[in-house]
């Protein structure tokens, strides 16, 4: 029996307990799921063999050292910041290990005694980082491979709601984290390059910068800038790369309507207001705009932004109730941002029958034999119901894949690891196929810039 | 001899020295110019009688406390965080002291101990904070004590060029540290209340919710928001005022024009651009445009911020070089910030000949015997020239003022002080005049807000 050890059994780990389980029995595992409440990882592992709850407090030292060292490898599905930990253990105990999360700092430092040990702690393996890595890397370097040389490579994400349960203006709903999309963008500009030309777009621009992308069979979709994509030239070894861009999807519109938002202030997360309880959501939209004991909060918002009065976007700010004089926030001491997600989830929450949608696009430029061309490879999953989602399912299957792998020394090379490796990434591409995570590589005309000169 | 320390001797200083040195001889006063350069403090003594300068690093802890235990009274003119160590000194060696800042946590707390000694810690009694405090809580008061109770209370400060020396299209240039302007208004939404609502402006809007205002003789001039008007609540005694609003002065026109440097992301200081030495001005902005390889930056730049061609904010650009290819940014690794900086001292610095400028305006909105009405104070002082700069005399003086009153025990209220008292403020004033800093107080129509009742 193989002790595989799950850490934390939050919501990102249903399709990864499934997929290892189905295993189970061919491959001679058993799945122990520990988490902090003990209700939780019983809850997960509910109805699956060769599966047990442990109840784990990681910051008691002696329990997490014990559950690591009786397990053959580990997975961690903690938050990022706790990975570490978790870590120096299976060093210390020669255990392999599995995250979806960023290499950090602390975590690269163990490089070289994770190699002088012999062991790979393959992180960044969910989809975004992770699915994306292995996408991209295997066209960069099929492109190389053939003599041709990388001159531009944008990639886009999209958590959104699948078309079947898309029925608002914004075409969105909360499918993760909504704080992480009412902030997101704050704390720094989008940087990247263009044709070598360094680009930057501060936050009060950011949604104004989008550019339009159609994927097959699903429409269009707008890309917007995420905060660093140089970082990704090394790790691509696309270090003379001209073009670098990497963003997130939405539906067309969404941004456009997203910075009324931005622009009034609404997505602040560094004060709190003023008896934000008791405040309507009427009073929240008035207090980012002049007094007056005349003119509506709706002609002022108007006026302020500058939009017609038939403009669409004004459909979706009405769509989220968000001038109704009686709805309270109903929070003490809110942020902005706390007041708008509360304002949004009420809306943008899935219904129990709504399913989410994952969206990646990667476009490739490349030159071969003096000739310009271009790759486009797009892939979507569509999640099953609101316990196997499109992101659960993108997140824990690549990793209990690789987790698989490397317990079958099918993957073996050492070391604090990305998926960038033809090694690593052509098995796990390959497997994903079963679970119809599958790119659409399509060749198509290299446009570049102003294709018509003019 | 009555030994008055002065810490610091920067530019701020120049009429503080001379104030003091002229009252030398009758009241007999010996002034130690203190600072870590003794050449600066050398030549900020230069000429004046009754000077001698020190030597002196804050940081040697045994220096400091000689230099203290020396004197009668203590100026500190150092950058406001230092002011604390100095006061600590000042405790336990039962000195008075008087700094131009505002009061910081730590100074606060010393507010038991300064009492208990019987001893005057004076802050705030420069220009701003200073003579705002001191002008507004002379008509606060009046008006209280003739039975008016508070309505409205706007305030605005600006520190500009004078008239006769304002040649450029922004009708301004930098008359104190630049660096400050460049990045004001970042670091948090501006807060203030207006007829009991609570109203925030995020920096993106910041620049475009500017009022007018009209000083007699010196034309139109527009106010925006400063971060915190709330606090001066409780500082004045105006607890339940219903409009309480301070800000910035510029000419009528500045905010719009520089808001296109807000929106583009010029004034961000939380990250450096590639390759900045190099960078041209017109690389400068066009690194905050989208690539093209036909489009001219100036177009782009048109178009990102629907700027009508004949928009006369467009010359304000032009004059600043803006779109120059050939002049560079010169400074490595430096912020887009740091880059405008640049940009804007090559315009913007003060000619020899050139004079600065303080202009302050407060609105008092006031009920009596059931009517309502307003006085507007307004005041302007023009600097001699480059080295008695109206900024320097503004904040020097009254802390002349402020230290030779309590020297000759003209004021002796004790403790960790503003100057909010009358028996403070109503001194100093009336010397002030002596020098030309006079308020223009004069009874408006209450106007309060839409008095057409449209």
């Amino acid at each position: 029996m193989r002790n595989i050890l799950i850490i934390g059994a939050g919501k990102s780990t249903s399709s990864l307990i499934r997929y290892l389980s189905e295993k189970s029995k061919t491959e001679n595992l058993n799945l122990i799921v520990a988490d902090k409440s003990i209700d939780i990882a019983k809850q997960m592992i509910h109805g699956f063999e060769n599966t047990e709850a442990l109840e784990l407090d990681i910051f008691n030292t002696e329990d997490r050292k014990k559950a690591i060292q009786n397990a053959t490898i580990v997975i961690s599905m903690l938050p990022a910041r706790f990975h570490v930990e978790v870590a120096k253990d299976c060093l210390a105990f020669g255990k392999n290990m599995v995250t979806a999360s960023y290499v950090s700092e602390d975590m690269q430092k163990l490089d070289e005694d994770v190699k002088a040990k012999g062991l790979t702690f393959m992180n960044e393996i969910g989809v975004d980082p992770g699915i994306d890595h292995m996408s991209a890397m295997k066209v960069i370097d099929e492109i190389k491979h053939n003599g041709g040389k990388i001159l531009m490579f944008e990639s886009f994400t999209g958590g959104l709601v699948a078309p079947e349960s898309d029925d608002n203006l914004w075409n969105y709903k909360f499918t993760w984290n909504p704080r992480n999309v009412v902030v997101a963008g704050q704390g720094g500009a989008a940087e990247f390059i263009q044709e070598g030309k360094y680009k930057y777009i501060p936050y009060q621009r950011l949604f104004r910068r989008t550019e339009f992308l159609e994927v097959p069979g699903y429409g269009r979709f707008e890309g917007l800038a995420n905060r660093n994509s140089l970082a990704y030239r090394s790790v691509y070894g696309l270090e003379d790369i001209k073009t670098i861009y990497r963003g997130t999807l939405r539906r067309v519109g969404f941004s456009r309507a997203w910075n009324v938002f931005v622009q009034l202030g609404m997505t602040d997360d560094t004060y709190t207001l003023q008896n934000s309880e008791q405040m309507s959501y009427r009073d929240f939209v008035n207090s980012f705009l002049p007094y007056s004991p005349y003119d509506s909060v709706e002609l002022k918002l108007r006026h302020a932004l500058k939009l017609d009065q038939d403009d669409l976007l004004w459909d979706k700010l009405v769509e989220l109730d968000l001038f109704n004089a009686t709805k309270k926030i109903g929070l003490k001491n809110a942020t902005p941002a706390q007041a708008l997600q509360k304002i949004l989830e009420e809306k943008w929450t899935l219904k129990p029958e709504d399913k989410d949608m994952i969206v990646m696009y990667h476009k490739f430029g490349y030159e071969i034999n003096g000739e310009k061309k271009q790759i486009d490879s797009t892939m979507v999953s569509i999640g099953e119901n609101q316990k196997y989602t499109a992101m659960a399912k993108t997140v824990g299957i690549p990793v209990g894949i690789a987790c698989l792998k490397i317990l079958n020394e099918e993957i073996t090379m050492p070391g604090v690891l990305r998926p960038i490796h033809k090694e690593i990434y052509e098995p796990v591409l390959k497997e994903l196929e079963d679970y119809n995570i599958i790119f659409n590589e399509e060749e198509k005309e290299y446009k570049g810039y102003n294709p018509d000169k003019i």
